[in-house]
């Protein structure tokens, strides 16, 4: 089998050009520009015809993303791609998964809904998936969420001395536990309330036996970075170690970043998932691994008798 | 019939609480907000239950809008509205009609299919209309084109002495007509060759017999400026007076509204399709006959035994 043809959405060539030397495909070439009027102007330089695509977007900025994500996926299908998939290492719109307040916009379902009409399967990395159990129950298309614990562990192994693994809230109990065994390491989650955009109230477990560990703060996005900052002052206050904050996505809105630096963070690790200066753990190739499997599945549901399987999630 | 629902995007209130008087409707409470990770927040806060609901939403910034408005129409259909149309005074999107160049992609139907996903009617002024005859080969749902060439002719006869009416190209002829006839105004149209994005090559009619006139430069709509700034510069060449640039749709992209002013226009004169200081002609009064006649359709074709009208274009 061919390699895919990859075509990299603005700002996504490093991630693009790797995978595609991972799945033993090639880069597209795309030309996406503004007109003076605001406008979107997108151009598929290399013939997708009867090709399997992928296209890399990371959606830190969803909202500029999506116009040139529709025409570009539009544009494939219409020259003829044999399938259109995404790669977003960084999927958008997962929060609001459900009414919170009467009247508001369930925008993870609708932006669920743009995205599957548009591209056949999605790959992400560690979705916040809250109230959905699966992407498949907001995706009506294949999808499948890389799991980044495995990553995440191990270069807590190899970075940090006698790491003491803190998770964000009890919800995360699960994903901290995968984390904390790849990094053979002791784990503990702390209890969190939020109220509004961005306040954040927690209590940080006891570390009286640990004193003599490194705090490893882990999270799947900082954002707001307000509950590893309350986190990193009650640990200071118990006289902890300066602690190391790991998170899969660097989405960092606003002065985040610098604030936490600020805050007594001893150092600050994300993956590459979303292009950032924190970037020093690569999950390229957990995401190759994870479309390689969704090219298969094409491959084999698509071949004379095949009985195509469930979609992953 | 009671009044309809009108919930305005941000930006778009003026014009949603004139078109809800208009329709002898009210417009209801909606909150939109960015959270601090870019992502929208939208909260429908007058139950749209069973109502005929229309979103005003003109797309003078098309990719900053789209979220929002599917997001909202999403709700709104969610919420139980009967019906939810768009009033979108100016529509985005209508330039990238075709492939001029292989591979590229044709926006104007990405954007439609995108709008007509979303909404079940659409209103608008004057759309940009190149390739394709009628908004109804690119929308599949009901549409209706508001012609703004009447309430442009009538400012035009109340504000100008002996006006002589020109037109942006030939294309422009049967438009250049309509405004002329409402103006009671002789009229005329510039031979155009667009090249690229901003630059503008154009012939100017020879204006000896129409030296007693004020020249009237009109075009549907204004973004670089380049081609009437090109036109005045001309008509300044042969001697004519000072002219007066009329425009439906005020796009204004960059500095163009101050290089305009610099060039020579004597006065600058919009319709209020986008909110801009140079409106001065109001086309809410034409956009609600409009509307009023899509509820109307709906009323009718949903009556028992009713026969539903093809869609108005």
């Amino acid at each position: 089998m061919a390699g895919p043809l990859v075509f990299a959405l603005p700002g996504n060539d490093l991630a693009a050009g790797r995978l595609a030397r991972a799945l033993g495909g090639e880069v597209g070439a795309l030309t996406v520009h503004e007109f003076p009027d605001g406008e979107t102007y997108v151009r598929v330089d290399t013939s997708p015809t009867a090709r399997d695509v992928v296209i890399v977007a990371t959606l830190r900025h969803p909202n500029a993303v999506l116009p040139s994500l529709v025409f570009l996926a539009d544009a494939l299908r219409d020259l003829g791609a044999a399938r259109v998939g995404l790669v977003a290492p960084y999927l958008a719109y997962m929060r609001q998964d459900t009414r919170f307040r009467p009247g508001e916009a369930i925008t993870s379902r609708s932006f669920a809904a743009l995205v599957a009409r548009s591209v056949q399967w999605l790959v992400t990395v560690d979705p916040h998936l809250h109230r959905f159990a699966s992407l498949s129950e907001l995706y009506a298309i294949p999808t499948q969420g890389v799991h980044a614990a495995a990553d995440l562990g191990a270069w807590i192994a190899a970075n940090v001395t006698s790491p003491f693994v803190i998770g964000p809230d009890a919800e995360s109990r699960q994903w901290v536990d995968g984390i904390a065994a790849a990094a053979h390491a002791p784990s503990t989650v702390l209890v969190k309330t939020r109220r509004g955009d961005t306040d954040v109230v927690e209590s940080i477990p006891n570390i009286d036996d640990r004193r003599s560990c490194t705090p490893v703060l882990v999270d799947d996005i900082i954002s707001t970075g307000r509950t590893m900052i309350a986190a990193i002052g009650h640990l200071r206050e118990q006289g902890a170690a300066a602690p190391v904050c790991v998170a899969v996505h660097a989405v960092f809105a606003g002065e985040s970043y610098s604030d936490l630096a600020r805050s007594g963070a001893s150092q600050i690790v994300t993956t590459n998932s979303i292009v950032h200066a924190s970037n020093l753990i690569d999950v390229i190739p957990s995401i190759a691994a994870a479309v390689r499997r969704q090219l298969a599945t094409f491959t084999e549901s698509t071949a004379p008798g095949a009985v195509r399987p469930p979609p992953p999630t």
